[in-house]
């Protein structure tokens, strides 16, 4: 006999999702599963509001199903775990990203890249192995197959590295996968904004040299003094990007609006690789003959598997790599949705669920 | 003092050449330089009419200077060497492609891949060192610096091997580059002319479960009957790309025509890479999103370096691999160009330079 909800869920949760693609957040009760033998439970301490969570509670995506109980940045605290969990104990600190399951039979997970599993399971927004959706950060607690939750390490900021677990596996495994990880290597960042802050502080740490491409040049100080760039380029600047021509082995494209890639191209040398972690909704316009002239490539990258993913959290606290990040209470959240529209952040809003989120 | 252009150019020389976009040719006297220390001066055989030298004729890139003396397909018998030249000696049996210059002091010069060289000359419709425009291979000799020869080997039919040197190195390039030559891949090929027909070649000999992707289902039995494609897909049936998704390692596309991207792309397994060969004159739809979720590529390549090329031919000698070629007359010229519009060829022509172009 089928199990009723109540069976299948029986724990109590809580937190702050959007009904409708108004996309206005409120308090929202709701239940998790009990903590399986492989399960992980964690009250959740932080979580980061991703450019992803402003998509998917207003569904401009198109596949949002409500209620969106976003979050896939969060970070905890082991309060349970099941009889064969292996890697955690009760009070380690854990974090958890954009995966909660994979189907662990295709190529992709026998090469630890669960992330292009075709049965990929999302932290929210996304239906579970047992027909129920997932619900993300902006809760209370969290149950995670253990496969899907990366030990913290112990000097890394809690609030400040959780938007690692997106924003930095992003940016992080496309550096590695395409080989723009060298030393003395010149690498481009196109957009200076949650993703392409860190994406500059990876690459410095891997000891390539970035230059941040972006169309305000009132970031150039900010991207060179306090991110730590070492050049910047106005993209909407013909004279600086005509002197810059050729000079990229790659260049990670973090912008999600539609833009032309023409002038992106033409900053790369022969070889080169232009890699797009942003999603524009609509499709860009390709010229194939500078492609051919310098047999070059654009490419795609979609966060990282949590081999790479613990790998680059791991290298994060080794380097004191953290995102730059503005703590709010949860209660503020939709305040910091509307501005992160306008992106009037700096960073990242990282909501402090542990202090903050009340119970009904 | 600068030497005068019958000093530079003392060579009498004769071939056929269009004189404005109309595309026409026409008999065509001009001259050629003496032969250098460094060159070898060649008898021209046979030349392969490749799709650019229709682009180049009618000026469709917008870069043709009048005469166009079209022909980088060229294979011929030596008849004089230069005084250091170390290769090729009187009798032999050369090949030259679309390239006989390069600046020999760049990157990638020094890496064997003169053709992504900022200063490479073409064949034709391009400048040489010393100022004079190049002509190519619809003509009766050329005198070539030797780095820019190859070596022509005893079993490679010399009027079906010629077409290699262009549509064979452009799609041979890509599968070892894009490492898609691994025994096992699967790999499509869309378009079934003059590129692709030897690319099939090529991806069968190297190994690899070839697919050709076309618009003409009428094309299938000669696709695999005869060019030995495993398999072949209508790209216009959604039924049978639809069943074909997610199945290739790469593709290489040498259609030149604006053509849509995201079913190629939805073809590809994770990983996979779409090559652009042709060169559309627009640019093409991109779609991001399918980049990134199953980190996909899409690249270009652009035929190959002279060591490459050679590697090339000899694997082809190796692997009885020539195209298929129809062989004309010189003054069958036009007529062919006219069918190449229609696409009304199967798959080369050839002109028989040797013994039908008759001097003025």
């Amino acid at each position: 006999m089928a199990k009723s909800p109540e069976e299948q869920h029986p724990v109590k949760a809580f937190g702050w999702a959007a009904r409708d693609p108004s996309g206005v957040l409120s308090p929202f009760k709701f239940s998790r599963r009990a903590t399986g033998d492989e399960d992980v439970k964690f009250k959740v301490l932080y979580c980061g509001i991703c450019h992803s969570d402003l998509h998917s509670v207003k569904n401009e995506w198109g596949f949002s199903q409500y209620p969106v109980l976003p979050g896939h940045e969060i970070v905890g605290e082991v309060t349970e775990v099941g009889s064969k969990v292996k890697k955690f104990k009760v009070g380690d600190k854990v974090g958890v990203g954009c995966m909660v399951g994979s189907c662990h039979s295709c190529d992709n997970c026998a090469n630890d890249l669960e992330n292009y599993c075709p049965k990929f399971i999302l932290t929210y927004n996304s239906t579970y192995y047992d027909g129920t959706p997932t619900y993300g950060g902006y809760s209370d607690i969290l149950v995670v197959n253990e496969h899907f939750v990366v030990r913290w390490p112990e000097n890394l900021p809690l609030d400040a590295g959780a938007p690692l677990l997106c924003a930095g596996i992003t940016t992080y495994s496309p550096l590695k996968y395409y080989g723009l990880d060298k030393p003395g290597m010149h690498v481009g960042v196109v957009g200076l904004g949650g993703l392409g802050h860190v994406g500059v502080k990876f690459a410095k740490a891997l000891g390539v040299k970035v230059t941040v491409i972006s169309t305000s040049p009132s970031k150039k100080e900010e991207a060179i003094e306090h991110i730590g760039a070492d050049s910047f380029l106005v993209s909407r600047d013909p004279d600086q990007m005509q002197a810059a021509m050729g000079t990229m082995d790659g260049i990670i494209d973090t912008v999600s609006a539609v833009h032309p890639l023409l002038p992106l191209i033409g900053l790369l040398k022969s070889h080169g690789k232009l890699v797009m972690v942003g999603a524009p909704e609509k499709p860009l316009e390709l010229p194939v003959f500078p492609l051919l002239m310098g047999r070059k490539l654009v490419a795609g990258s979609g966060i990282g598997g949590m081999k790479e993913t613990q790998e680059m959290i791991d290298f994060a606290a080794e380097h004191n790599i953290t995102a730059d990040i503005e703590v709010i209470p949860m209660d503020y959240v939709n305040t910091a949705m509307e501005r992160l529209v306008k992106a009037d952040v700096r960073y990242r809003f990282v909501i402090d669920v542990g202090n903050t989120l009340k119970a009904a």
